[in-house]
């Protein structure tokens, strides 16, 4: 049955990877650059992306594509910012792909918006695997969940361009040893930046903002 | 697309119902209980496991089954402790199948154990819709993910026999409302008990330890 299943997503991988460059022509058509976050459940997403709304929105035309198995909690957090937030309820599917993206985007007015973040469903596996068209691929680890994950979940951090290390205002209550963790990412993803955070606090948050803006050039 | 993958996906789920089953018999022909622990990345199932050995293995003749993408460290930890842990590496797959279980309990000295824990790969979602054999599912949400998790993964809290709420230790440094999140699994599954506990300090585990002796009469 191994087999069977693996040909099958061979051959889904492959469709949504041609989809996903069809997303990518219409994002760089309309000059929109399209950054894709993921993460365990629960990691900071939706509060990062609520403090970049905060610093940014006044500068910059943002959009906010919210994935989830179900419900619309974070969507509806985005929209009291007055910032465009498209909900995608996967309906059991652990991970969006570039046709869920491709339908949102054309719910966005992409003529007028500039910076479209996507958040994945929370899941440290799948999302890794489907392409959605985004240019930068984040990938964001919460200091709760223990600094050996890249060791666990090699691919999410082998793809990302970035990564984030959330909720380091709880260093002192938890393990987590933040070189050990940064040497098992420079092993897997040299080239990847990894900067520590507190979406909660705001600590280490200039740094993520000065990476965003350098992505939007 | 949509609709090819959910045939496909409900060919694979029906197979691998069946194979629970053969191992459901297997498991109960050898007086065996099996128990299938399912949480995030970093959420405390081996912790919690290791907590269960240190309290139960001179009583009960223990296993364990590791489910990782990749890597052996949970299944090295068991191993230290004296009992027998089978490492299953699936190799990309967000979650551990029938046929996986299969395998991993025909290498199990069956006969000569009364309790198999299973540590599923860390993930609130495809875990929950594949079936192993399992006498009893544990649902382990740790208190930095958020209360709102119910929400957003209701498959899994609705199919879990157990709901553990770990890293109690925690609860003044996150905004985790556990009356909220007690009432959100009851929501979806009114016979779920709850127990708050605490893996790494001990606090609640001999509710869980009872709890587990229960299952096993």
């Amino acid at each position: 049955m191994s087999v069977k299943i693996l040909n099958v997503k061979e051959d889904i991988l492959g469709a949504n990877e041609e989809k996903a460059k069809t997303n990518r022509e219409l994002l760089d058509k309309h000059h929109n650059v399209l950054i894709n976050i993921m993460s365990s459940p629960g990691a900071g997403k939706t509060s990062l992306i609520m403090q970049t709304i905060s610093r940014f929105k006044d500068k910059i035309r943002m959009a906010v594509i919210e994935g989830d198995i179900a419900s619309t909690i974070d969507a509806d957090r985005i929209n009291e910012q007055d910032v465009p937030a498209i909900q995608i309820n996967t309906g059991g599917a652990c991970h969006l792909d570039a046709n869920m993206i491709e339908k949102a985007l054309y719910k966005l007015a992409l003529e007028q918006t500039d910076l479209v973040i996507i958040e994945n469903v929370g899941n440290l596996v799948c999302p890794a695997e489907f392409a959605l068209g985004a240019h930068k691929s984040i990938m964001l680890l919460s200091v709760p969940e223990g600094d050996d994950k890249p060791h666990k979940y090699p691919l999410m951090f082998t793809e990302a361009d970035l990564v984030l290390v959330n909720k380091i205002d709880v260093l002192p209550h938890f393990d987590f040893d933040v070189k050990a963790f940064s040497d098992a990412v420079s092993g897997l993803n040299p080239s990847a930046k990894i900067l520590p955070i507190s979406a909660k606090t705001g600590e280490g948050l200039e740094l993520w903002f000065s990476w965003l803006e350098d992505a939007l050039k």
